[in-house]
């Protein structure tokens, strides 16, 4: 049973944390399982009254994935009066994973501020549960296990956040090799948005957006006509990290 | 002096709206002045617990302004621990505006989730100031009055928003007559920009996300050529508001 010291906690407030992982064209998303039942969680939790409210996600996630350089953004606050369902610390104190003088602090109405994380899975060596779960696991983001509260609706916004910011936002640094093929690059964007890209217009669109270096060698060892590398260019992909795309009118 | 019942919010969560209002091609921001000092403040406040967070901003909107239904967009969580002053709620007493008795529920550490909304401020008959407020009025976003708090930093972070959202949302209904010149909306553009933009580019761009239907009527009773009236396509318009612009990849 998880030992909580809620007096160190801002109370009403919590953080929800979607890591989603890319690896080999498959985009999931990091979950907890809770100890003895089959229902997940985001990694997440209460913010400690002194650190801030980025800081805490920072910890979160590094607690979970090992993981310090992490692209991390806020995306939304839920707040709506209907995630606070007694029934919640009922079951987890049902089930053991909380004593039952945690239902106050349980019941509180919690607003939860998400943030979104985009990380090459392959670097998370051995996910850590949490103190109420078993488990900590990739699951892909079309096959959710039943996710408590209103976890699932934040996972789905978050999905949604991140397709809207291929749209302003330059992606694919630390998520990508150094080298990469503009194959590669599109699998990434296809992979994010659920859909095929047209070939000619995605490298038309990329290329235009002056992020992208060709390095002039190419990817050797593979059947076909040997394809361009590129590479990000790190001070024009950082400063339109900053600027954002398509931002000229 | 405010008599303010504590005991009806959420504790630790605050919200703040920043109204941006346009009209004749300015760009301000709705500030309430505190009473008998020259310090200012955003619309907003503490959290009814009965009341979601959205509902929080929209009521105290439709309370400063009049005005129900608002474009309305949550755009930060401000939760750094540097947001707890002590000094703040000293001020507030030493200047009669809140009771001493009130200084602990000050002094809490707040997090607070801010909006940003845009109205045609002429619509806004008379602003109306709060309980600790002798004026509400707009302020030019280029030369904001003394701000309390972190407030000129929620202004500047929701200003960022506001131009951002112009390269993936449409903006412009309820903003602009029903019926408008190619000009009149580039000038929206441009005052929320600030920034000048080229005619044919911008005319081009706007044109190609058929949003704007052409009424076949001019301007007439101006001194040159009569420019063609514009109208949205409000059907195309709103679907754009969902699916987002620029988002074809």
């Amino acid at each position: 049973m998880a030992e909580i010291d809620t007096a160190s906690f801002v109370p009403s407030l919590a953080i929800d944390c979607v890591v989603f992982g890319f690896h080999e064209n498959e985009l999931k998303v990091l979950l907890l399982k809770l100890t003895g039942v089959d229902v997940w969680a985001l990694p997440g939790g209460f913010v400690d009254k002194n650190k801030d409210l980025e800081k805490a996600a920072i910890d979160t996630l590094e607690v979970r994935t090992g993981l310090t350089d992490i692209f991390l953004r806020q995306f939304h606050t839920f707040g709506s009066i209907a995630r606070n369902d007694p029934n919640h610390p009922k079951f987890l104190i049902d089930k053991g994973l909380i004593s039952e003088d945690l239902f106050d602090w349980f019941n509180q109405r919690f607003v939860t501020i998400g943030f979104y994380a985009l990380v090459e899975y392959s670097q998370v060596k051995e996910p850590v549960p949490g103190p109420i779960s078993e488990a900590c696991e990739w699951c892909s983001v079309n096959d959710l296990p039943p996710l408590m509260l209103d976890h699932q609706e934040i996972v789905e916004k978050a999905h949604k956040a991140l397709k809207r910011e291929l749209s302003y936002q330059p992606i694919g640094l630390n998520l990508l090799p150094n080298q990469f093929t503009m194959s590669e690059l599109q699998a990434l964007y296809e992979t994010i948005l659920e859909t095929q890209l047209d070939r000619r217009n995605f490298r038309r669109k990329i290329l235009s957006y002056g992020i992208l270096k060709d390095t002039k060698k190419f990817r050797t060892g593979v059947a076909h006509k040997a394809p361009a590398l590129y590479e990000f260019d790190v001070s024009a992909y950082k400063k339109a990290s900053q600027a954002g795309l398509n931002m000229g009118w």
